[in-house]
């Protein structure tokens, strides 16, 4: 008996803009029968689409705006030109008034950060938002974070995002106790940077619901070793790049293999279910979300170039977050770090 | 009509050590029927195993040390120890002395870094010595660099890495102007770090064998959108470790999929030497061996866990390297790069 919630699309978002979002709305309508949508955008492009969805139009409300974000803009001009009046704006606007309990859009990423920064402002003790990507691994799904809001974060940044990582796998893989990484290499003596081995020393010691588990490499992301990795957003986005470079290439060099002979191609043909299985298992449309975290609400950011199912996947993270809490639970958290480090100093005072 | 030329083998390196180095050289042996090859390491141990290949027998040298340096030494202890007796020493001094060309290793890389790096010195103008490897890619292969020599780079550091890297290309790809790129991510704004952007505007300026392109991001390592992609250590090593890991997690999922159903086995038969083809593709042995450069002899290293067929895909990227005459290409390029240089501290000075 889930709650009726209302979610807020910037319709003009992605490289395909409303006729993939519009869409994805409306799958999402079939998912979630009890969720209403809010489409930010351009009234003569959203309504002809929504006709085509009577399901989703009768939870629909289309909010008109005629100002968009382009895919390549700067995100300080965005913010500039875009302030008020933008559909990505609008969208995030919506959470902060209480409109919408989450927003969705698959814009432009920078803008998107910025303009969700300065409209929901970053949670009590948090000194950067990141943001985390959904990664399939061997044994499941693990959180890797920061992947590229900010570049660069020193050890209290770091402790943050483990924290806000945390935080967001008790409301995805619904465990009480997350096991969290710091993406580190192998080389024993320099092993890390400075930030990275302070970080972990900070780690051990906190009283949260975290196990920390150690320094993890980057092959670790791939086989689950921990529910959240923790890194800055320069290396996580290079992580996550490079991981997608090479599902993209293997799964070239197999498309190969098996149309390279006639024998190969009957194979293929035999072995159909099994490759639909693995096309399944990889496809980039069922991970698709990265979610914004350590903001005072829910904006999750879908790829640029998904279509309408990835779109309904990334809203299905939005709505998760929003049913399991995210905000109040990274909230308590801080909160508590907040009470260690008072203790912690406490203890440091002189005695009597 | 090439010349015979003698590799250095520390033969107590890699996981399995002599069992895995000796079979390994025999490869090479019948490989590269002009090869000599030194075997440095426990006499009692190397002799048993060189019986077994007598081929390889003929023209193999056993020069005994009972110091070796264990997989998991931290590298100054291993200095400290090793130095003078260990058979890694040994094997690296060899080149040194010119008693060998190249000197392979499946040892600690932190430690053969250390002594590689004492023994042999760095090329003048060359701070830091870096770790290449030689990653496959949907093209055919690219060199990817710094994968863990040392962490963090500035401006200057990442340039000789270009350099570095360039030479390494000319040697193996035969091209004469490589495409180079610096490794970044792709949030506009704040694109990079600052080192990254001043390195761009340094390469652009370069008057040496080499193609700057312009950043790259973490997908086009897989994609061979160029022959060279530039990074510090820390960030290549985790590039790297995350690409095998997503490697691996594919070649599981593939498995699992194809061992679902009868009927998918049956394909899975009938399309073997597919499979065959694509394992060969993947094959991690047949893309070993971290190329060490920026030092004054070759000097590689194999993956660790590696068996017979990786190493003496190591051995062959030595013998590559020393064919081309790897270390004079850097010399002549940083020698050239300090024309440049001085030539734009000239023009800098007042006229007249």
């Amino acid at each position: 008996m889930a709650d009726t919630l209302t979610i807020a699309l910037d319709a003009m978002g992605g490289d395909a803009g409303a006729d993939m979002v519009v869409p994805g709305a409306a799958l999402s309508a079939e998912r979630h029968p009890d969720m209403r949508f809010q489409l930010f955008g351009d009234q003569a492009r959203i309504a002809p689409l929504l006709d085509k969805h009577p399901k989703l139009k009768e939870r629909a409300t289309i909010r008109h705006s005629d100002v968009f974000v382009a895919m390549d803009a700067k995100p300080s001009q965005a913010l500039r030109q875009g302030r008020g009046k933008s559909s990505m704006w609008q969208a995030i606007d919506a959470v902060k008034l209480g409109d919408a309990n989450c927003a969705v859009s698959a814009g432009n990423t920078g803008a998107l950060m910025a303009m969700a920064r300065f409209v929901l402002k970053t949670l009590p003790g948090i000194e950067r938002p990141a943001i985390a990507a959904i990664w399939p691994t061997l044994r499941s799904e693990s959180i890797v974070l920061d992947v590229g809001a900010t570049i660069g974060a020193d050890a209290q940044q770091l402790v943050e995002f483990a924290i806000m990582g945390e935080a967001m796998a008790r409301c995805l893989f619904g465990v009480e106790k997350p096991t969290v990484g710091l993406l580190n290499i192998g080389v024993e003596e320099i092993k890390g940077v400075e930030q990275v081995k302070e970080a972990a020393q900070l780690l051990r010691n906190l009283n949260l619901p975290l196990e920390y588990v150690g320094f993890v490499e980057g092959d670790d992301i791939g086989k689950g070793t921990v529910d959240v990795v923790v890194t800055e957003g320069f290396t996580g986005n290079i992580a996550l790049k490079t991981a997608e470079g090479t599902a993209k290439q293997l799964a070239a060099y197999l498309k190969l293999s098996l149309t390279r002979t006639l024998l190969s191609k009957i194979g293929a043909v035999l072995a159909f279910d099994a490759f639909r299985a693995l096309r399944d298992r990889m496809d980039p449309r069922k991970h698709n979300g990265g979610v914004f975290l350590g903001l005072n609400g829910v904006v999750v950011k879908s790829h640029g170039g998904t279509d309408a199912l990835g779109f309904a996947t990334a809203i299905d993270v939005a709505i998760e977050m929003v049913r399991n809490d995210l905000v109040n639970k990274i909230k308590t958290d801080m909160a508590g770090l907040g009470h260690a480090n008072a203790a912690i100093e406490a203890d440091a005072l002189p005695a009597g």
